[in-house]
């Protein structure tokens, strides 16, 4: 049995140097080393277990995911990731698990430079995660969800559906591993983020669904749009494994792809890769749905809590 | 039943201006304006429902402690609190419930100065309240846990041993307003930790009791101490209401009294009000306690998570 302090050391603590961190883990607190050029963006997202994610799934992709979700609003701000604190809710402290953990949260955290600067770790009847995170942005060109305008393009990246398909093979529906993939392991779209700085007018990431997403993003900015349902992008495994009624509404309405949702004229974005074209913002204040010449309508409450 | 952007928007997004805030609740994430002539500090705590505090505790004391145990942090790290993010798991949506917690989070955070940035709400089947503050101090100046050095004398601030025997009265044991406050709500001694930088030279909060809180800092800096307990500061409501070995105990072991332990040389700190020279330093790396002339050994285990 450890306590937290061992814990800590243990799996967490791997006293390594990263840019910025003058004190990291082991004190009442971190102490960073800021740049007054640029903003400070700071996200924090929780996953619990049973209601975000299943209970049965392996430790690694529990932390990747949380870890990866946190980096998805970060890339929606257009923020350059640096660190990160963890608070971690364990029901029990088992050493393999904890192991296998640290392991999915380094290898997602590597991948994007990120450091691990603090945290702490309760005991609780449910395992709860929640990561914050802090990375900067050039001054005044965060990426907002308030800057779309009439005539703007709409842009998705990747493809849609995915981890909405992927949950459903978790759940004994199908299977498909890049879909199951796609939901435990989503691909924060940082590096578009940062390119999209100065280009794209509004940013959102898709969390719960594009239609519920889109119209925060539309509300936020005082505009409506109108999207072409058969521009969307969806991935062969995507087509392969469902029909084409559940492959789009899936993309509509299912959340966890982590994509981002932006709005750009065409020409400031047009060297930008992976990211596809799906309409365009109105002046209105409806999000209208088309499908070629029609007008289609999509049942959708997006993905609430306490509903 | 609210769903989570309804939740937010009503009870915590007060849409208010605060420094450095350039966009707060409502985006993905915050945009934040730092100061480069002086360094970040950031800390979270996380307080679980049954864990640490009483499943029955009212929800404005539950807020206004969560928010306490994270400015107590900063206050040991010398740090002045600016930001707060919160990571607030809920079992239900009940509105009388969630305004009861934003009062509490508010009184703490208005008089502490500290602006709420962002958060996110979920759904699980426990209370689990995180807090994560950002703050600054001056350029390499953060109060550590390492500086200590044999000679300097060891200071605690306020008094010790009330949170403990307020979680007493609280499960049953006794009743006094005085010590039930002291663990609902504790005093962060920020203003004291801000008073403390470039005067001590080593300095830690008191959350699992002061023995281990102690233990750690010498631990940190690679020094003994001798204490006397005779010298412990007392409450008159602890001394009123407990025999004088309980109130030592509680005094030495008890958690959560959220004071700050810290180490500094009698002059340096001469002019400051609210503290208590407990004992000195050593150049050994054994933790005495003293009662008068006589060695004592106190059996504790600090307060430590999974044991």
């Amino acid at each position: 049995v450890l306590d937290e302090f061992q814990l800590i050391t243990r799996y967490f603590d791997r006293q390594r140097e990263a840019p910025g961190v003058a004190v990291g883990i082991g004190d009442d607190g971190a102490v960073l080393m800021t740049n007054a050029a640029f903003d400070q963006i700071q996200v924090i997202d929780t996953l619990v277990a049973g209601v975000h994610f299943p209970r049965e799934t392996n430790p690694a992709d529990i932390a990747y995911r949380a870890v990866a979700v946190n980096l998805s609003d970060m890339a929606a701000m257009g923020g350059r990731p640096l660190w990160m604190t963890l608070a971690l809710t364990l029901v029990t402290s088992d050493g393999q698990w904890l192991q296998q953990f640290a392991n999915g949260l380094f290898e997602v955290a590597d991948a994007f430079d990120l450091a691990l600067v603090g945290g702490d770790t309760t005991r609780g009847d449910i395992l709860v995660v929640t990561v914050s995170l802090t990375g900067e942005v050039e001054r005044g060109k965060a990426l907002l969800r308030s800057g779309a305008r009439p005539g703007d393009t709409i842009f998705v990246t990747g493809s849609l559906g995915d981890a909405g398909a992927g949950l459903q093979c978790l759940q004994g529906h199908g299977e498909d591993k890049f879909l199951r993939q796609r939901f435990l392991r989503p691909t924060p779209r940082v590096e578009i983020g940062r390119a999209l700085i100065g280009k794209a007018s509004a940013a959102i990431d898709l969390s719960d669904g594009l239609l519920g997403d889109l119209a925060k993003l539309l509300s936020a900015s005082s505009v409506g749009a109108d999207i072409d349902i058969e521009r969307l992008p969806l991935s062969k495994s995507l087509r392969a494994n469902r029909d084409i009624a559940t492959q789009r509404h899936l993309a509509l309405t299912a959340g966890d792809d982590y994509e981002l949702c932006f709005t750009a004229t065409q020409d400031a974005v047009s060297g930008i890769e992976g990211i596809t074209a799906i309409g365009s913002v109105t002046d209105g204040s409806e999000l209208i749905c088309r499908q070629g010449n029609t007008i289609v309508e999509i049942e959708h409450s997006g993905y609430r809590h306490f509903q």
